[in-house]
């Protein structure tokens, strides 16, 4: 299954070089993923209230564009691989056909008090699901 | 007239409060006033193209509610003061009926070398236009 | 009592018109604010274990001028008024002797549920304190 | 030849986990690698003028550990890799003897047109200095 959300740049989001500053575009990443949690029934909030928090182990992002003022972009993503107490997603940052980032991204469930606890098998479900 | 924005929260705009931080709403505005400007020809590049900057030079902002996680949120935005090179802007960030925020916001025109400028006649008219 | 704090301009906070963008001191201010609880014993997180939150409810700010890349800035913060369960701070943002940026803050402090709570007596003496 | 940058963190960087969200610890690498360069003679704003933009390519980062409220951070950076249009660089962040985030981080120095350019002699020169 893979999931597509819409992001709209925003003014202050552009660096004098008048384009979205890198580090913006692992916001978007990370927007885009809590809107698919939040969409099929596992908000950040909700895995929080349960005890769970997801957090990222490491990012690996290839910068192959650039987007600009006003530009409306597409962030799909896709999880890849799926462990005990971890997942991995890869994600896309397109404008209209043309990729401008990517993004492998790995994250571990984590209790509260920060020590690993397996994934909720209802979330890998919907993760994968038919979409 | 009046111009309407949809801002979806993210989940990095939240606090350790879980709730979107204060300054996260002067972004939110910002978004909506040049989202106007670009959709009615005055994008923020186009008038830095000209050589005409708009700075901000006053908010008042009163904070009424607060939003969360996921909130899914609309930016009214209207001109109600115009001078030779400054404009009023009043604001209000809602949450269905209920209003979260409001601000009222000073801006001038500039040119790049940062003099006073007068704002463009057409620019005027497309902010006061039917809509 | 006042406080002072040294923030230094990160590249990512400018905007294409290559000077801070004007939300960003709103974040200046806060990180000043809180700096301040935090050296006198009384940081967001440890009033926020005592069930204590500080929330915004009005910012007045005027910008006076602009910072540039690598700017240097001093963030002085007053309190001028206090009540039951609410404070009004002043402060300024400084380069050298040049104030770029003035505001006024009203915050009210509330309990985890957002119910108006008393400012705890020790944390107005620590605002008011000697210095 | 290495840089060594302190960083605090600020409050609203937070997020509801309680630690700095990880897209700002990529801001906090950008930050310490423009305040070297401004150290060393070739700010962003420097180089620009001259025609010269630095672009990243691609980021590589694992999170090890997290940072919380009011934490004084050391960033790290060493230049690992020197073409003749690229660069890379190793990056730290560590709280102490700590280290909560480690980067490698590739740029490309481009003109303002985006077609690629040869790094400056004096640039690699400085970067790899005594120190």
């Amino acid at each position: 299954m893979s999931h597509s959300a819409t992001i709209r740049v925003r003014f202050y989001e552009l660096d004098p070089y008048e384009h979205v500053n890198h580090s913006v575009y692992i916001q978007y990443f990370e927007a885009a993923r809590a809107q698919w949690l939040t969409e099929i029934g596992f908000s950040l909030a909700k895995l929080k209230a349960d005890g769970i928090q997801i957090v990222v182990t490491e990012i690996r992002t290839r910068y192959l564009g650039s987007a600009g003022p006003s530009d409306v972009l597409t962030v799909e993503s896709e999880l890849v691989d799926v462990r005990r107490a971890s997942m991995t997603f890869h994600q896309r940052i397109k404008r209209n056909d043309e990729t401008l980032v990517e993004q492998t991204i790995s994250a571990a469930t984590v209790t509260t008090a920060g020590r690993p606890t397996r994934i909720p098998i209802e979330l890998v479900e919907a993760l994968q699901g038919p979409g």
